[in-house]
């Protein structure tokens, strides 16, 4: 383990130090079989019952930003995460961490946009804490969300279900969230509008699982994005990924953005994205259902599993070459969720 | 509602102002009949299967004190929360927020303390999520757990159960952690050392079960302490409370440092005592199963519940008098849990 003396801000970009974080300070201590799995929502059977239960902090910065604000957001990312889990969405907690001082018109913005948010993916916010810290401690207000699904019937969501050959799907264009929060931070005019994609997956998920349960791995390519989402698969499953350059969907005004600013789009946060590993065989059909809704309209198979290089992610270039994509190492962009 | 335009401290406090907020903002747009019932846990029917479900975020300042540590808190406080609830508690998440640049042997030893408190509780931490905001963003650390349990057969925890000549009873002293947490935020120096009873209850109420399943209601008097937990029982059963002074206990150090410094301990938070209410036919043998646990050596009966005045909690004094207790307004301790 090599993650130094003190907290670096990239210990939660949700790569390369995050995952070392966890696999060295925390799982050792946490020792057990559900949080070994590392999966982005712990698998749990309660009386027979199989649930799904996660949670994530957000202290996205601003906390309104196009498209999106830190309530909605709270809700989609846990939503999300349960939905990627195989599960049905049912029931979150809210636990809000508030500054003396925060205008209360905001706190009622933000919790509104959290029922809406919650609403439209069909959970119940069923229990709540407030802590609130004093002028100064934090800025405005973070917001911690638990998420409790139940997995489908016959849906099973496991790396040892990744299996050479195995077709990668991406749902949309990536990157517009991070972007979006990023613009927002820091004034940037840009030359096209650029709004956040956060937005609850559970029903396009649904819709996926209804048509093929057997889909052996989701994921949400959320902080560290889709490159770092894919090395955590390969990682997991000891397979390979080879990613086409040029099928992997990028909004020119993202692009644009990334090149003068330096940023590579694989590794931008998206908050309504869903990678999907299927069966060449169900390719089409999952494609279709996907496209058939709002979120999936830009989906588009971008690569497939492969047997080697074992753990690692592969990119074909434009120009024809062959390189590899590590996690995100470092932080990108800090509090984009 | 009067909640004013600006979030306060003791909007934070647990006590009247938290009430407001959650009542007046929250709940009406999270409109749900679990939120509704506003337990310490919310119950949730799944397939059949009745669970517990609570969060708390926290932001205890400083985070090492005598006699515990956030992380220890962080685990107690929503294992107690479940305990309460009749349920046994389960599953915890863990969401951290880290400051750059804490130290990674602080974080080792919060990890630490969570994973012995885990183990006494009898609870997995299966899920989690790490952020880390600036320097300056916080101070240190804040964590959030969320806890499922499995509610006990037979268990129904609920104002509805709630009747006039059941008894009231505290399982010990009431003040120590308020008053631990404070004397080490200030550095003050206390005549005699006083420690935090930070402890998991999960144990000591499921001996309680045992022999006395119909246990209508239990509470942990954490924020805003014995009286507004009380308040808050006699506000949604409708029934009155009336306690005697003289019996609630209370350590002479506690008393000592609330004399000088103008706290009420009926007031100051508690992180390892129970409330329980019984029936007068019960109380003897749940007496005994609590002083025969550590946590509750010092249990006694402090009052019993009456018809009137409904909604009330009401103290008869040492001198003979009876006054009203109210909810905690404003706020005595911030950032006590």
């Amino acid at each position: 383990m090599n993650i130094g003396d003190r907290i670096l801000l990239a210990h939660g970009s949700g790569g390369k130090l995050s995952h070392e974080l966890v696999t060295g300070v925390m799982a050792p201590v946490f020792d057990n079989s559900i949080l070994a799995e590392m999966h982005d929502g712990a698998f749990l059977n309660i009386k027979g019952v199989q649930l799904a239960f996660t949670t994530d902090s957000y202290v996205v910065k601003p906390r309104f930003f196009p498209g999106g604000d830190i309530g909605k957001l709270a809700v989609c990312g846990t939503v999300n995460d349960l939905a990627v889990s195989g599960a049905e969405p049912l029931y979150l907690s809210a636990g809000f961490v508030l500054e003396e001082g925060l205008a209360l018109a905001e706190l009622e913005r933000i919790v509104a946009s959290m029922g809406l948010a919650a609403a439209e993916a069909g959970v119940q916010i069923v229990t709540g804490d407030t802590k609130v810290v004093e002028r100064g401690a934090i800025d405005g207000i973070y917001i911690n969300t638990a998420g409790i699904g139940a997995v489908f019937p016959g849906v099973h969501i496991s790396a040892g279900r990744v299996k050479p050959g195995q077709d990668v799907i991406v749902s949309g264009c990536l990157g517009d969230h991070a972007i979006a929060v990023m613009s927002e931070r820091h004034g940037l005019t840009l030359p096209a509008p650029v709004v956040s994609d956060c937005a609850p997956l559970a029903g396009m998920v649904k819709d996926i699982l209804k048509i093929a349960p057997q889909v052996p791995m989701l994921r949400d390519p959320t902080r560290g994005g889709l490159a770092t989402a894919l090395n955590e698969i390969a990682l997991q499953t000891g397979m390979g990924i080879l990613l086409e350059e040029t099928a992997i969907p990028v909004r020119p005004e993202i692009k644009a953005v990334c090149d003068i600013l330096g940023f590579d789009p694989l590794y931008l946060a998206n908050e309504g994205k869903v990678i999907v590993l299927v069966e060449k065989q169900d390719t089409e059909k999952v494609l279709a259902a996907m496209k058939s809704h709002p979120y999936g309209l830009h989906s588009c198979v971008i690569g497939a599993v492969t047997a080697r290089p074992a753990g690692q992610v592969g990119i074909k270039t434009a120009i024809g070459g062959t390189r590899m994509l590590d996690m995100l190492t470092g932080e990108q962009l800090p509090r984009i969720c």
